[in-house]
């Protein structure tokens, strides 16, 4: 059966993009709720779909203005002494580049934008079902989010695979070992959009929220998503266009950079493969396409596993489905690796002495516990009931500076577990692929890297159904927006409360996966760049390039690596530093109109006068659209700067050390973000007592101090640190993609 | 002349004592001031000998502990197959180690005591002096602090030269080569003081700002440092132990790490003088040394150029002396290098082809003009003219949320020109070493880190007076506390307070000094963390020893290494995190029990009763000792686990990657912190308007929200940000002296 199991990549890619159009059409005959329910989810359309265009285009000029110059550049840097196919280097590798990064960005802009209108379709839907039943509720909500995850996943599938198959099958003189060299051009495209996509959606949602809730909530007193807020609007377009596009584009990405670079460390293990006679040598690079495949397949049927009692807690039914798909993905795992990893009975080094796909199944189950361990840190360092929260909420006690101390406190200390736990699962999944004892002809074990890379596609598997428990949250924020705006029934309510909730613990729950997969493949990606290195150093040695030698080994000591490696972490910080500059700013703007509108309207406050939310919606959209370029023209420059005046061995401690520095500071943000916004939570629920037992709740300077911490967290852990998961993965596409540029 | 000029590291070293003793004498036979002065500075003498007599026994004792496991550690380990005098392994090693180690410790605490003692007879007598006149008052601060600065610098200069001289000249076998890597153990003293005195001072002082002006200026509405509050003394007292003996036990142990650390480069150059016969080969080695004690010198003559109009700004004052330093140590530099540079008249390569000394002059330029270049670049940020301030200041207006996010992006930015300043100063000392062209007989050109080690010395020869800029901060501050706790009158106050302002100025640029040094020593002290390991291997294959080798390149690209970097990155914000938490928690109690004085004893605010200042110095002492021991032990501990389960590389990673986060993060920390603090200052002098043009000074909700931003950046600047500088030097001479345990 050796090489048809290749064919279940189309085949599930093609399912689940239809399965994704059954849930969208499942999605949109729902009940859309009262009239004005319609009406305020119209407003929300209008404004995201305002926002989406301007945005998607100005993306869209530069992603194609990106193409020109990588292809251009390409063309010239790849001369046939460099080049990946030595018979078309110049023009025609730099055209394959420039397609296969254009493909790569409009599939990742075609995902967000169908994934985001899917949401906005669903929001007033799950409010209409709240109305109901919890069930539906939950169902409506996660379907809605399924498209999204399914899209994504689906399209990041069958556009790698599609393009490889191009460029290997119809293409002349490249070989299925040269093509995934030519095709990190889509995984760049794809962190192109992704980086703009959410810096600019980042941007948005948290500037319309910081701004809407520091004037209503904290200066009027008016509820969150009050319809006399002229921010509210804004605030809910926000949700959609920052944290269901954004985020897509985020995993998108991840999906696709991972997948090429674990078929370029495929492509050590096809060479031995071919060697020793195996009979599906090709296996090795196909696998982590295949392996997603599975994965995509356990989603759909995890789908219909959520569901539950209407007195249950939402999240188990969420969890229920999460398990499944673990669970089902653990069986694909074991079917993928027993299938392709076919060595003709050779097997493992060490005492084991174990069949060699036993070693990669072992690595595939390491990266899927991570997953599970991740989900699990995540929850006790932001959900309500555990220590940190209860830190902050206790600090919040003594006013807002301590609220921030504390809960810098515990954004720092989370890098202890998220470090440790990525630390050991990389030693443990190289471990086992290095005692696979697949070593080349050199004499070089090549199994410990390709463990790592397993293991992260190990991971990925699950990635469908984390992106729609993700889109779940921002759908349920809005329906619960929804309810508040159109002033539904109290029980109607009161579900999209407890919805909404649960959507932040999963919006959390990605933020921590985004960062885990990121920081397991950082090692993989750091391989991949230094293997296509030797390929262009091979070509140069054969070509008699003088000074050209393999890089086997990229030296801490020699520094230029050194000062590479100390802007990369700089990097990391500057750009940080101007996505929440970006937000501070807008949101700035944003008070200075509400506060004007109800000054000028005095009708707002009771009821009579309509506050002016287009024009809310525009300030927000041109400031975000405004801020985003520059941000994102750093992040792509600076590695490219870097490469060109200090080599490319300098570029991989650049890499290497802007992954570690971008995912410890993301983690801090995104975990410090999260933790300060349950503690506001754990207040509002009433579970904060002085020292006679009395309720800090509602209107007391405690909670007064929780929400100054609610607030400083928003752009942290909604701009910057979902934005520096992006900048750590383009850093390893750019440089895969421009590795030619830095030769000297 | 050549090996005389030696001597002059025993004479500036005990003619800078002397001079300390001078100055020390001058202080204390002012005048002390009126009895309410001396009431109050008496009460702040008995809370800071109080704790520091504490915290001293617990450091020392730590001190003693820490010497017998090292010495064990090192006796067990150093076999002779890796140890650094063959003839001498085991016990002797063990010994001489732990002797070492012994005497940096106690150079190290004696120089913070002894600076802590002046500076609190100082601060009344800058009071007192404030009454008749600011030049006088200027000088008794600057001379109080110059105490602490000669001390230090002279205690770490003749602790290395002594200890050196002794183990060189006095123990039989150990060569002149040999003996840089016996006093590693000096270096390594000197930072375990320092971490434990840095974090237990930082601790203190700052939970006691913290708690103190939380209640008394935000609850009570009355000013900073006001008799009625009860944390007021306590607060007074933490400027002298954190911010006197903190910061000296800081640079004490930054100069003797450093110093160690060229001198062990400079082995490198030695052996190439010996094998071309050039007439002083052991210059290179004492370098370090000798020009450091020029810089001594040229420190004591710039302490009388500061001098001035009474109507004259006195940070001019100040500047006068510091350009005095900087340009007789220019003189100093041409002098040394030419002196001890003797190559015979070889000249160095390239198109230029000048003598030797001349690159390592202008290698030394590097350094000293660095360190210019970070006095303004903090100057800039931190100082209340510029944007940085003003953005802060103007997100003011909207409320605190908007003022730790804008203070964040602020921080986050400044590692921009900080990464990019040392990037530049690296690459230019090594460039200059590098074209002096000192090829060993291997072929390889050592020049260049030397480069970057001679950059190194050229900005530490004005420590001494940097440091003395730095303490006349804390005893103007104390000055200003004390004239307004005694009611001074307000002439004198106004003089306080124009000093206090200036003493906040120099404690940034101290700061950035420290970090500036610590960047740059970082290169070299890799540098001789891997020289450590090249000298051990070297004997480990003498012997024979299996898979020994040579360490020739840290490979990022090994998992090992990637782990332990990675480590090394999350051990920097674990660490800060539980600085930050203590200071949190600390200042908690603090709160309370200020509260529970006002509540209960209804008095004091009218003066009638005296609050229990005792009772609050107490709970801070006992809660900042309780807390430094954790963080300190896991800084320790830390680096030695990963050696032992990853391995001499993976240890270099560690090193490397944690001077690079350690170093940017203080940066965030220490520049979010000092801008926080100069916004507020700038809105209290009336700097901030409002749109109609009224000024948003004092009790505004705008001066409120600077406030929060104020407190918050006191524990980031003043506890964790010096803590980890404390800590990347650690992380060296750590490393350093426990490397032969990192075989495996």
């Amino acid at each position: 059966m050796g090489s048809s199991i290749n064919l279940i990549i189309p085949v599930a890619g093609i399912v689940a993009v239809l399965f994704a159009l059954y849930l969208a059409r499942d999605v949109l005959r729902r009940d859309a709720g009262t009239q004005a329910m319609q009406d305020v989810a119209g407003t929300i359309l209008e404004g995201a779909v305002a926002f989406i265009r301007r945005q998607y285009t100005t993306i869209f000029l530069l992603a194609i203005a990106g193409a020109v110059v990588i292809g251009a550049i390409i063309a010239v840097v790849e001369t046939p002494e460099v080049a990946d196919v030595p018979s078309m280097a110049g023009l025609p590798i730099g055209l394959m580049t420039a397609f296969a990064f254009f493909v790569g960005a409009l599939c990742s802009m075609a995902s967000g934008i169908i994934g985001m209108y899917i949401s906005v379709k669903a929001n007033v839907r799950t409010a209409s079902a709240a109305q109901r039943s919890l069930v539906e509720a939950v169902q409506v909500a996660m379907r809605g989010g399924a498209v999204s995850g399914f899209l994504v996943v689906a399209l990041s599938l069958l556009g790698v695979w599609g393009i490889f198959t191009l460029y290997s099958t119809f293409v002349g003189d490249v070989t299925v070992e040269q093509a995934p060299f030519l095709i990190v051009g889509f995984g760049f495209g794809a962190s192109f959009v992704a980086l703009f996509a959410q810096l600019g959606g980042g941007i948005y949602t948290k500037a319309a929220d910081v701004g809407s809730d520091l004037v209503g909530k904290v200066e009027k007193g008016i509820p969150e998503d009050d319809p006399r807020n002229a921010g509210v609007v804004a605030d809910l377009v926000g949700d959609n266009v920052g944290d269901c596009a954004g985020r897509g584009a985020d995993l998108f990405e991840s999906t696709a950079a991972e997948n090429i670079g674990a078929m370029i460390l495929g492509d050590a293990v096809y060479a031995i493969a071919v060697a020793a006679g195996w009979p599906n040598p090709e296996a090795w690079i196909f696998f982590p396409l295949v392996v997603r495949a599975f994965g995509l397949l356990a989603t759909i049927v995890a789908i219909f596993f959520v569901r539950g009692k209407e007195t249950e807690d939402p999240m188990n039914m969420l969890n229920r489905g999460y398990w499944v798909t673990t669970l089902l993905s653990v069986v694909g795992l074991g079917v993928t690796t027993f299938v392709m990893m076919d060595t003709n009975g050779a097997t493992g080094t060490g005492a084991l002495a174990l069949p060699t796909w036993v070693y990669f199944f072992g690595a595939g189950i390491v990266g899927l516990v991570t997953s599970v361990v991740f989900v699990y840190i995540t929850q006790y360092y932001t959900a309500g009931s555990f220590r940190p929260v209860r830190e902050i909420a206790d600090a919040s006690r003594t006013g807002p500076a301590t609220n921030i101390i504390s809960g810098t406190a515990v954004g720092f200390e989370t890098t202890l577990v998220t470090a440790v736990t990525i630390g050991i699962a990389l030693i443990t999944s190289y471990w086992l692929g290095n005692e696979a004892g697949l070593v080349n002809e050199e004499g070089v074990n090549v199994g410990g890297i390709f463990g790592t890379a397993v293991a992260t596609m190990g991971m990925l598997m699950t990635t469908a159904y984390i992106l729609a428990m993700d889109t779940f949250g921002p759908i349920t924020d809005n329906a619960g927006g929804i309810a508040e705006f159109s002033r539904a029934e109290k029980g109607a309510r009161e579900i999209t409360d407890r919805l909404d909730a649960v959507g932040n613990t999963t919006k959390a729950l990605t933020k921590g996966y985004a960062i885990a997969s990121a920081s397991l493949a950082a090692f993989l990606l750091f391989s991949a760049y230094i293997d296509k290195i030797n390929v262009i150093q091979g070509r140069r040695i054969e070509a008699g390039v003088p000074g050209a030698e393999l890089l086997d080994s990229v030296n801490l000591a020699n520094v230029n690596v050194f000062i590479a490696a100390l802007m990369a972490a700089m990097l990391v910080y500057f750009f940080s530093s101007l996505a929440i500059r970006a937000v501070g700013t807008t949101a700035q703007s944003i008070i200075v109109e509400v506060r004007r509108q109800f000054r000028e309207m005095p009708g707002i406050m009771d009821y009579s006068q309509r506050p002016d939310y287009a024009r809310v919606v525009d300030i927000t959209t041109r400031a975000a659209l405004r801020q985003m370029v520059f941000p994102g023209l750093v992040a792509v420059a600076t590695p490219i700067i870097i490469g060109v005046l200090l080599g490319y061995e300098a570029v991989a401690g650049m890499l290497m050390v802007g992954t570690i520095a971008g995912v410890l500071l993301a983690t801090v943000l995104n975990n410090s973000g999260g933790a300060w916004d349950n503690a506001k939570k754990y207040i509002e629920s009433g579970n904060l007592k002085d020292a006679d037992g009395t309720v800090l709740g509602k209107g007391t300077d405690a909670h007064a101090a929780a929400v100054v911490g609610d607030t400083v967290g928003d752009p942290f852990k909604d701009t910057a640190g979902p934005s520096l998961h992006v900048l750590v993965k383009l850093l390893a596409t750019i440089t895969l993609v421009m590795a030619p540029l830095f030769f000297r």
